[in-house]
Parts: C-alpha cells; structure tokens; sequence
C-alpha cells in the first residue's frame, strides 16, 4: 500500500482535490462544483459529504494518512479555525474537527492562499527565492508573503490583503464599501464584468477574461482598455508591496496566470517603469494547483 | 573605567552623537551640523574628525570599546558598506573602515532607519510587539519592518522604501522624478514647502512643519489643507503597508513625530477609516534619537 495524503482546496465555485503521495506528487485529481446552500452550516455538511465522496472513488492501492484542507478568508492555521469566508458564508467553523469526526484521520487546515504559497517555495517557481509575493488572480486578488522560506501569516492572520488596497486612481466601486481597489479592477472577474458593462448592445458579453484579454490582442478597444486598467492596477499594488518589502521575486498565480506572458510581460515593464525593476515576475509553477499541493503538503506535516 | 560605547547618526543635515552604556543610556550627546563639502570623500574625513573631535570632549572615566554609525539611505550592514546616499552624494563607502583606521575600534554600520527601528524594538515602544513598521518622518519619509523582534532588511536592503509610493492620488511632482509619491506631501520638509509655495505675499513663510501644524490649529485654512493633505498621505501608505504586512503597531519617529497627539490622533481616525482599526499607533520612546540609540545597540553587539 502506497501511503498518500488527500489535499482539498475548497474555493468559492470549485472544490480542487487529489491523493498526493509522500514528495509531494499528485496520484489523481479531481473538481467539483462547491455545493451552494442556505444554510452556511449544510455548506459545509456538503463540501465534506463531497470531498469524502471523491475520494471514495481514487485508486487501489492507497492507504489515506491525513487530511489537508486548503479553505479562503480569514484562517487560523495554528487552531484549524476557519474564522471567516465571505464566500462561503461562514464564521468560526472547527473545519478540521469535521473533517476528523468521519474520517478519524488528522486534519491539517490552510488559508488557500498561504497554502499556494508554501506550494511554490517548496517545490514551485519560488524554490530558494528569499523574499518572496505569491499573488494569486481569480475570483478576488490575494497575496502571501514568504520570508526565508516561512509563510508570514501576521499577528491576525491577515497579511497579504492586497486585494482591498486603492491602485491606479480608480473610482470604481468595491464590494468591500470602498472604491479604487485593486480587486475591483484586476481580479479575473473584475475584469470581465467591467467589459461586459461597457460594450454595446451589438457586441456578445464574455464568460471569462481570458475572452477580454483575446478581444485585446484582436484590436478590441474596449477590451484593450479594461485589460490596461487591470495591468496597471496591479503593477501599481506590486510596486507598493516591493517598495515596503523588498521582494525578490513575484509569483502570479490562480486562474488568470494561465494567460502567461500575454499577462507577465506587460506587467514586468510597468513595474520597471515604477522603480521594480529588479524584481523577477514568474508564473507560478503549480498553475492553478497550488493551494491544493500546499494544503496536501501541511498534510504531511501532521502525518510525519 | 564605565566601558561605553560611541553612537552616531549622521543625517543629511544634523550629525547626533552619545556615549551609551552597556545597559543602552545615553550618558552624554553632542549634536553637530553634517560638513557640507563639494567632494563626498572630503565629507567623510570632515564627519569622521567632527565624530571623533567630539567624543575627545567627553566626562572622564569613560572607557571606549566600540563604535557604532547610523547613516542614509542604501546600507549592507553585514558587510558595513554605504552604498548609496542621496542626501550625502556618497557611493560604496567603506564607512567602517575608514573609523577603524582612525580609532582601532570595531565599528558596527546601521542603517539610519533600521537603527531606530532596532531601538525601538529593543528598548521603546515595540518592545514586545510582533509585526511593527517604525515610520520616522523628516526630511523624507522612511520605514522599517520588525517581525518578531528582527528587523527585515530584505534581499537587495531596500525594504521599508515607503516614501516613494503613490499615495492619495496626488501629482505633486517627486524629486525621486516620478509624482504624488507620499514624501513629497508627508515628509516635513515638503509640509514647510507646500505651505510657503502656497501663501500669498502679506503672509510670512514658516522655518519648519510645526509651525504649519500650529497655524493649521489657528485656523489658517492653507496650513489645514496642506496638513490635511500630509495626514490623509500618511494614512492612505501606512494602511497599505498593513493590510500588505498584518502589523500590530505603526511606530512613528523623526522629527514630525515631536507633533505627539496633533499628529497621532488624526493618522488614528484616518486609518480606521480605511480598515486598519486594529493597528496601534503610537510614537517613538527614544523620539528623534531613535537611529543614534540603535547604532550603538548594534555596537554593543560587537563589543560583546
């Protein structure tokens, strides 16, 4: 029997899982729709019914040592307590104790984030680097700091909050109350929402930013636009963070690093043109598989 | 014999000097205009003679056994390297050698900046605190990162470059060549100079920023948008330094920070206002002598 730990990373629309074995490869993956009820308490009820489910149905062959979940928002690692998910609705939820009740194995608990960011400077893009931004772009725009190789959480498990910092002048309103911020502008779904809002009746709306992004480098003017206001939102936030932290090196991730260089090229030489120059910007190695390897990897952790 | 050791902060315009005791109090300080000469080289002899001239003149019983400088801008500490100072037009200065050579003492080369962040840290008002930025506020605005106790340099020693953010949508022109950063509205020099770039003739030009903040209290409209300005600057970088970095505590020194309440209290109100309730915000213990107190801590280091 092969000994493999099961990572989930629970995001607000996807459920991400896989058997990871002991060096940190993935034995088989699979995705699911996050469960979506009223209740925030059945929400979970049903992410742990479907997580348990997925991994029922994995090869022969391995025997599960430990658990390890990688959730959004507010997370203290250290008590596994999920304090908070704007997304999923909840608050103060004892997630790993949930997880361990049916399955009575250790559970180890990760923010999302930080989980992507322990994935890349363990076995990713940010191997070695000494100060390091991990940025992942989907749904909203987070960040995580990794300082000499360890994960800075903060004293209240909330650095790397990048998302809600003005960027670039903008008066466009945040779901947060305020206006300006850098997720209002720059997350994949910002991105395609500001599109869809400006075209005219004529033109078809997009699903994604990467259809935004494609209009862009076909001549689309508006597309063009909303697509440099996301660059320059971000290369303004990346800038801030590198002029307080000093980084080394960026790693962009989530979904929105899969545009590669149509993304990291743009973005280098406005952060040049603001004094970063010396900054690496990478994409990130585990694609958008990072918070999941991550979670698997405090997994063995807890199994060791 | 009291052993002692001689700090020294060499500012662009202001060289402070003490000796310590073992214990890190001042036993004696001498304060000492900074030579102004056309060659950097000529500059550092004449700081290195006014240095040394004025720890000649000190109470007898005094044991030297280190010395420790504080100075601008881009500094190895480990190596003792100046690298680079606007203000002082140095460039790759062995600073520490050029002490040693003179006085066959171990010499310790802080930065100015994260000098007093150490001093802060160790015997002010950081004591105990696990995730703070020290922000003195002068002629420029700089900071430093303390996390758990160590000060955070970062790779390249340029960590804590907060005063050449983009702060509160200004386009106040930069000496650093680009606009709006927070120095050219927050720093005290630029208070002094928005003020009297702005009053018309009748009125008579402020010496310094305090007066600005005294006239402001007076009911001078142009000395409370200007102040205003300042402050909302403040605000507007050191939120986004938290929500980057999770801090428990803003330390603010330098010169500025002598305003105490007038200045604190606002930058409090404006920074709950953008999310940052949480974060204390206090004013340096060792106040404008915070980078002099902090080099000799690191020479004690040495001496030890």
């Amino acid at each position: 029997m092969l000994e493999a730990v099961l990572a989930v990373d629970v995001g607000g629309t996807r459920i991400k899982a896989h058997w990871q074995d002991p060096e940190g490869r993935l034995l088989s993956e699979w995705v699911i729709p996050t469960p979506a009820r009223d209740d925030p308490s059945d929400t979970i009820d049903a992410i742990v019914d479907l997580a348990i489910d997925g991994a029922r149905q994995t090869p022969a062959g391995i025997r599960p040592v430990a658990i390890g979940l990688a959730v959004p928002g507010l997370v203290d690692e250290r008590t596994g307590l999920a304090i908070h998910s704007e997304n999923l609705g909840w608050r103060d939820v004892d997630l790993a104790a949930r997880f361990r009740d049916r399955t009575q194995l250790p559970v180890a608990i990760s923010q999302d984030v930080r989980a992507g960011a322990r994935a890349e400077s363990y076995s990713g893009s940010a191997r070695g680097a000494s100060s390091t931004l991990f940025v992942p772009i989907g749904t909203g725009v987070g960040a995580a700091i990794v300082l000499d190789g360890v994960v800075r959480a903060g004293p209240n498990n909330r650095a790397g909050e990048i998302g809600h910092i003005p960027a670039g002048g903008s008066t466009q309103p945040c779901m947060c109350g305020r206006s300006g911020c850098l997720e209002s502008i720059a997350s994949a779904s910002a991105i395609r929402s500001r599109y869809n809002a400006r075209i005219r009746d004529a033109d078809a709306p997009v699903d994604g930013a990467a259809e935004v992004i494609a209009r862009a480098g076909a001549g689309d003017r508006v597309a063009a636009e909303v697509w440099g206001d996301a660059i320059d939102a971000l290369a303004a936030s990346l800038s801030a963070a590198d002029q307080i932290l000093d980084l080394d090196l960026i790693v962009i991730g989530g979904g929105l690093s899969l545009a590669g260089e149509t993304l990291l090229g743009p973005l280098r030489l406005h952060l040049a043109q603001r004094g970063s120059a010396s900054t690496a910007v990478v994409g990130a190695f585990h694609r958008d598989l990072a918070g999941a390897v991550g979670a698997g990897l405090r997994a063995w952790e807890l199994a060791r």
